[in-house]
């Protein structure tokens, strides 16, 4: 550095991302990658997107005008209409919010909510990108280990009981993925939803429900919302067309009490006064010519193929004994327990031998900033099946059975 | 409020804009408005902007897909050509990131350098949009009172010295829009640009230039920015597309030393992964066609021409010794200076008779978040001329100035 900058707190408890590193190593010939959380470009609906772009030049003037913070209100009618059905009831205007992206979801109301110090409840393993986001506004973690059901319901009310008495006040969020969870799969159990919702209510924590895949089901029936169940109370509830149509819209949303919306709002106008609005009205465009719901069908036998592919071929390859793992429903991935492995370790061997995933430490806080018990990743690793082909699948499932034994 | 939401001391920090309820009032039929700082649709590319469009089909899978946090490739390549002869050198690709407005580069670098009670050095008047990020993050206030060529060495060299002497330390970072500046118009003098880069260095400040306005020059020669001056060294530079294409794109830009574009890029992860790929691919063709350099030349014959119109106006309504301007050699704004004038007493009156312009105020820090003097706002006003037609801007001016008799 040629200049004496002094940087933050919040600069000084940033980390570079060790995946990044991880992914450095994977960029080789011949690699089989299950390592990236990426959807398929192969299935995004191109020619499909393509065709809005006449709105471009029908409303130029009003797209490539600045928008309102609070989205752009062609989008914010579509979401509406499609978001009526999913969470039984019409969200008001003042209850919803167009991000860019949902990892703005996570920073807005983490700014809304967390001061440095604060204690934030989340699954373990969880999404490393919400870790890094609330890591940056100085949060710490409380985790709840959990299982093929999501939070079981003692381990949150231990976690939260805890929080209060060693704390001397609840952890001020609870953040969620309930729908095939990044990484684990897992889908919050139906039984333990009102439980769930219970707990945060008699403790006064609100909940992030992160759900950009819930859309993403291949098996079984869809459940309620948290915020759904909760009738809107104390839930802000977050979809993303980043798994459903593209990331590189970089449009999503969020649903919450009018109160909790209006400081996001007032967050997001000091962050980038609005989400693109070329990138809303395209969005827009392609949800009002009805290809939503028609991609959606297309993805899911996509990705359920690729699913299926990856089990059959995990239950083959893999070791007995030496790997644990549940089918997922939906959504992208596979969560396998590696029993007396360390998940580096193998990553290495497995990168010699051209097959990459993401070893389990990524999904955990560091124990430094853990409230409580922290928990160990090694002995657990994460297959994203979107990436490869089926024939890839089968010959990268191989090539870490070989690397496993 | 239904649910017991504990807000940050981010949160609580929030003020809602009080312009967003003066530009409710502004919002009936008739009215002339000099209040919004925004861009005249009426000159958008649109036809030229939704030729690129092509690349959406041409490159769908990888403009639809994640994006580098950094910037899209062809674009950084785009604005790396574009900005080598204003910089007087290349930026390196560790130099730039590109960002969701520039709007985004205060926020982002804004959190890399401050923690709340930090004091930021601002120009007043200034940019009411950077106080709210700014203040979002806990900062505070020192304002170096302006004149018709920017900060006062003097007044700068004051500012720095006693916020040394009363913080014992330097204040983090100095905040100035150097070209045709919101909402004074004034573009910091050439012979001063020099000597506030060597205060900044002298005390160890680093400067954010952030540069909106800086190709809307219809008259005279461009001046060296602060950035290129230093060699690229202390100074991050901003420049946007927002004034120059389209606001709706939401795509800006800094540039500035590695290591500090690193730690802004890190931030940028947790908030927003990376700027609308969609958007970036669309501002890159619009770039490669060459239509950037034409319509520059457009909007700038555009906006003199209204300049001009507004400029003829006020000094042939206005009554003699009441107001006193410097006319603009670019940009978007005229600032009156009303001598023994409340401008918010004088923004209702000329509301009632169909006029509307700021009034003063937005655009400087209260007194209570001001470390050293505060600036009173009252007898300050600022005109847009960019929005009106120049018959309305005609009209407008015989509006004011019969709410000033």
């Amino acid at each position: 550095v040629t200049f004496p900058y002094a940087l933050s707190g919040s600069a000084l408890r940033i980390r570079p991302s060790p995946i990044r590193e991880l992914f450095a190593m994977t960029r080789r010939p011949g690699m089989i990658s299950f390592a990236g959380g990426w959807p398929d470009p192969a299935i995004f609906p191109v020619a499909e997107f393509a065709e809005g772009v006449e709105v471009l030049s029908r409303l130029g003037p009003e797209v490539l005008q600045y928008g309102a913070t609070e989205g752009y209100a062609p989008l914010v009618e579509e979401l509406c209409r499609w978001l009526t059905p999913r969470l039984g009831r019409t969200p008001a205007p003042a209850e919803l919010v167009v991000t860019t992206g949902s990892q703005q979801v996570v920073d807005l109301l983490g700014r809304v909510l967390i001061d440095p110090g604060d204690v934030v409840v989340v699954e373990a393993p969880t999404y490393p990108g919400a870790l890094h986001t609330l890591r940056n506004l100085g949060a710490r973690f409380a985790v709840v280990p959990c299982d093929g059901g999501g939070m079981p319901v003692d381990r949150l009310a231990e976690v939260l009981e805890r929080c209060r008495s060693e704390q001397g006040r609840p952890p001020k969020l609870i953040y969620t993925i309930v729908n095939f969870a990044n990484p684990s799969g897992a889908c919050l159990a139906a039984d333990r939803r009102p439980a769930v919702l219970d707990l945060a209510r008699r403790h006064g924590v609100p909940v992030l429900e992160d759900d950009p895949y819930g859309e993403l089901r291949f098996r079984g029936e869809a459940l309620p919302s948290l915020y759904s169940l909760a009738g809107g109370e104390g839930v802000v509830w977050a979809g993303s067309f980043s798994k459903v149509l593209a990331p590189g819209v970089r449009v999503a949303w969020a649903v919450g009490e009018a109160e909790i919306i209006r400081s996001v709002v007032l967050v997001k106008q000091g962050v980038d006064l609005c989400t693109s609005v070329v990138s809303q009205a395209l969005t827009a465009e392609y949800c009002r010519r009805g290809h939503l719901e028609r991609h959606l069908g297309k993805i899911r036998a996509h990705y359920a193929a690729k699913a299926a592919a990856m089990s059959a071929a995990l239950a083959a390859t893999l070791p007995p004994g030496r790997a644990a793992w549940q089918d997922p429903d939906g959504g992208f991935f596979f969560w396998l327990r590696l029993p007396e492995c360390d998940s580096r370790v193998l990553f290495r061997r497995a990168v010699e031998r051209g097959v990459a995933f993401l070893p389990g430490a990524a999904f955990f806080p560091d124990p430094a900033e853990t409230v409580g018990a922290p928990v160990d990743g090694a002995p657990f690793a994460r297959l994203c099946f979107t990436f490869a082909t089926p024939d890839e699948i089968v010959e990268g499932c191989r090539r870490l059975a070989a690397a496993l034994s």
